[in-house]
């Protein structure tokens, strides 16, 4: 796991992956008391930063491989990048999805062409199944962060930061992620190691599920003790990944924990001045940049908003806080 | 007005106005029968393309003008772009509002640090207002869209249009454009002519405010009976202006005419499926695309979305549509 995989990722995905906009707003600067960036992933091909990943991870497979298909596991996001990024190499995608994924996350990534699988979150593993329909029909698994190239295709997002925090005159900021497994987190951490060394990356989670924060401050591995009951379902896994876990250790700042009420002020806050939709699970970077300011340092501050597909009565919720 | 003050406005708006992408999703590709292809200028600095014509009108001004201030009459996404465009500029800003617009628009207005004038919008002349104002105070009025500096500024938006559809091999299609006074769509006429001859401007109305289309009928400038009473508020004009109107005589094509139910079923497609935010008015060209697509012809069809500043009960309006 290298830059230069990431490099290659980004020439990989040039003309297939959105470059997305660096956006700001005085409001939100006032509301930080900083100057706020925005990285907006939600308006990324199928709402979410996992398309790059996908794209990156299909696009480095052998032409007999391609061809026989590929499978993923996913609460909705990497399952849909997956979906669309089968799509557009011309081959299929089997997901395996729990049975409690948002009804707009299945639809989606049916309507994108892949056969969806559904399984129990509580009673099933996801892996075993994966595993198991993997071998059986010779797919190739493409895992949703503990995988290089997907870690390497998430990373040309930290490319993309490096090269607009650049553009806006900023040298050094908190560049705040939101993290699940650390597959975004861990790629713009090692494209900003090589194109930024000012940037310094931070994990953001919902509490109660902060098992990448707390495997920090342990300096081992931690686990959730739960994997459901979070608005932020997005960014809800059991622990950080084998191969994302060193990266983030080495070059990480500290862990940001949010609430989930301060997730939905987010949304409507990245609605109202940005204009950009983001889901629970994508507003937690901007949550902790407007409110834990107090852990921040630094006249400037850089977020992701990592995905936006949310069902209508959820984001009336988070409107519902302004 | 030509396209050396369009390309002169760009060279003034590099680094200050974003550079906003075009989006496209498979799902509206779908509902329309051809891809679609949006331009977000919701993504704007201050939600929407006004922002354009205002910095280039206040970058053109001569240095002793500018330090007197301006002065602006709108119902709302004018008034932020110039109020913003001012601050910037590091010179302040009168801005003439209806008492009847979105109180979202009035608080940002002033929240931008322009000093807000509200007017009646049934009983008094906001032209009137303007000119007194600007008379007594010295302050330069920069016109809503029959200016000619505003235009260029607007046409920006149109180069960008003609560079993004070669990078995405659109080579002919309609640019649904939504149009009040006709700044807009005669800046992208203008810059399309030059740089896209393929790409046909087409004017978008709401019901009942279809002034500029009834105008193409008829040859000559025709006038809206009502100026108030419709959701797209943003795009509600007495009449074309006396300098768009020509440009857009002589290059647009015939103009289309949405209802707001459709207005407000495409603001939900454009937060669903590119989880961008529009207002009424800045959903009727995409309403067009998605429609009417009998009265458009060809594989591809462009549409801008205009602008996204809208209180959060008419968003809940638009998604209860879904």
């Amino acid at each position: 796991m290298n830059i230069d995989m990431i490099r290659a990722a980004a020439g990989r995905l040039d003309g297939h992956a959105r470059q997305t906009p660096l956006l700001n707003s005085p409001f939100l600067d006032e509301i930080a008391g900083r100057r706020v960036w925005v990285k907006p992933e939600c308006l990324q091909h199928t709402g979410s930063f996992k398309f790059r990943g996908a794209y990156a991870a299909l696009s480095a497979l052998g032409k007999e491989d391609r061809a026989r298909g590929v499978i993923a596991f996913s609460s909705g996001n990497h399952a849909q990048g997956v979906a669309y990024a089968a799509r557009l190499h011309g081959t299929s995608a089997v997901i395996v999805m729990p049975s409690d994924a948002p009804a707009l996350k299945v639809a989606n990534t049916r309507a994108y062409g892949a056969q969806v699988v559904l399984y129990d979150r509580d009673t099933e593993s996801r892996e075993e199944i994966g595993e198991r329909l993997s071998t059986e029909r010779g797919l190739t698994l493409i895992r949703p962060f503990d995988e290089p190239q997907v870690i390497a295709g998430q990373g040309t997002c930290g490319l993309e930061i490096a090269r607009q925090a650049a553009e806006n005159g900023i040298e050094r900021a908190d560049v705040i992620v939101c993290c699940g497994g650390g597959g975004l987190t861990s790629g713009i951490a090692l494209a900003l190691e090589a194109e930024a060394p000012g940037l310094r990356v931070r994990p953001a989670e919902p509490e109660g599920f902060d098992d990448v924060a707390r495997s920090q401050q342990a300096g081992t591995i931690q686990r959730n003790t739960a994997t459901s009951g979070n608005i932020c379902d997005a960014i809800i896994t059991p622990q950080p990944g084998d191969i994302t876990w060193p990266v983030i250790q080495r070059l990480c700042g500290p862990g940001l924990v949010v609430s989930e009420t301060d997730a939905l002020r987010a949304m409507a806050h990245a609605w109202n001045r940005l204009k950009v939709t983001a889901e629970p699970g994508g507003a937690v970077a901007l949550a902790a940049a407007l409110f834990r300011g107090d852990q921040i340092e630094g006249d400037d501050v850089i977020v992701t908003i990592s995905g936006g597909n949310v069902d209508a009565p959820m984001f009336a919720r988070a409107l519902d806080t302004l």
